[in-house]
């Protein structure tokens, strides 16, 4: 980038947007110039990561992002208290919420176990889990379908294995409207181990 | 966007990086995570862009974005005096500055006449560039070419036509690394129209 021809401030401004993820250099630019011609939506913008950094925090009960402690999902009157579904990351839950079929309660992990990250269980929002089983009968693993996310699920349901919690995760198999000729071969052999009877 | 599952705060800071060119809710979402996720990163965006509001403005000479008054341009030693080039936006200034090629000074017009948008010759930039034309040989209009660019360099080109100094605008024809089978017939003769001698 050729952030020697701005002026300071904007340059600054540049290399600021481009530490964001999918914004290259040209972008981040192109983005620059809009907010120095759009002040009003620069200034929306600005308070908006401020409020959001001051007043955004992880739930002191699930970890979900959340201005309120506990969080909604956590103080719904209609959740099922009986189940938690185990995710990584915040915008999962939003994911699950979308679908309209789940109304039990959400544990936020804020990550998977990476020990090549040096991301180990004491690094993950996982003691937490563990103090708010009373009650609880099942423990929906929901992490990614990954290389770490497997090594999560199993070390979760490997601690939950003697405390008469049944430890499920979702189902692997084709995603809807997928085409079996493009579909890779793991998860074909996923969708053959999990066939049910129609 | 399902911007009911998200806290306010959250929700809100969505809205505002949606308004961004080029960004749609999705990606917002995902940018709203990152900067939750990396405060470092999101304090340093909210002060580069308080920063970039509050010190860059329009250069009083030439109306290019700068910190200074003027501009580093405008009061560069090694400048060609004799030589304006007007363009449209700040951005245009950097792309011309790239090339090397050019040692003159800048005009930003901070758009094009477009009457269907009300744009008429009072909301641009024009009268600042009329005080400045003493010591002026030639004046080059470096629009973009748009019906609106087009209109724009006819009207500085009447403009300027009684006062002794050189209106001439960038060549068209074919960009480099272009294929004339696939160049859009207005280019290709607007090429043929401006052939030169080898």
């Amino acid at each position: 980038m050729d952030l020697f021809y701005y002026p300071e401030p904007l340059s600054d401004l540049i290399t600021a947007l481009a530490r964001l993820p999918g914004i290259g250099p040209k972008t981040a630019a192109r983005l620059s110039f809009y907010l120095l011609q759009n002040q009003d939506d620069a200034t929306t913008l600005s308070l908006a990561v401020d409020a959001a950094l001051k007043q955004i925090h992880s739930c002191s009960v699930c970890g979900n992002y959340t201005a309120a402690d506990p969080c909604v999902i956590c103080s719904g009157a209609k959740r099922d208290r009986s189940l938690i579904c185990v995710v990584e990351q915040p915008r999962d839950v939003v994911a699950l919420e979308r679908t309209g079929e789940y109304k039990g309660l959400y544990h936020v992990l804020h990550g998977v176990l990476s020990p090549i990250d040096g991301i180990g269980p004491e690094q993950l929002n996982i003691q937490t889990l563990l103090k708010r089983l009373e009650g609880i009968e099942e423990v929906v693993v929901a992490v990614n379908p990954t290389i770490e996310g497997e090594t999560t699920a199993l070390y979760l349901s490997r601690l939950l294995k003697n405390l008469d919690i049944s430890v499920t995760r979702l189902a692997r198999g084709l995603p809807m409207g997928a085409d079996l000729e493009y579909a890779d071969d793991i998860t074909i052999a996923r969708a053959l181990e999990g066939r049910r009877q129609i």
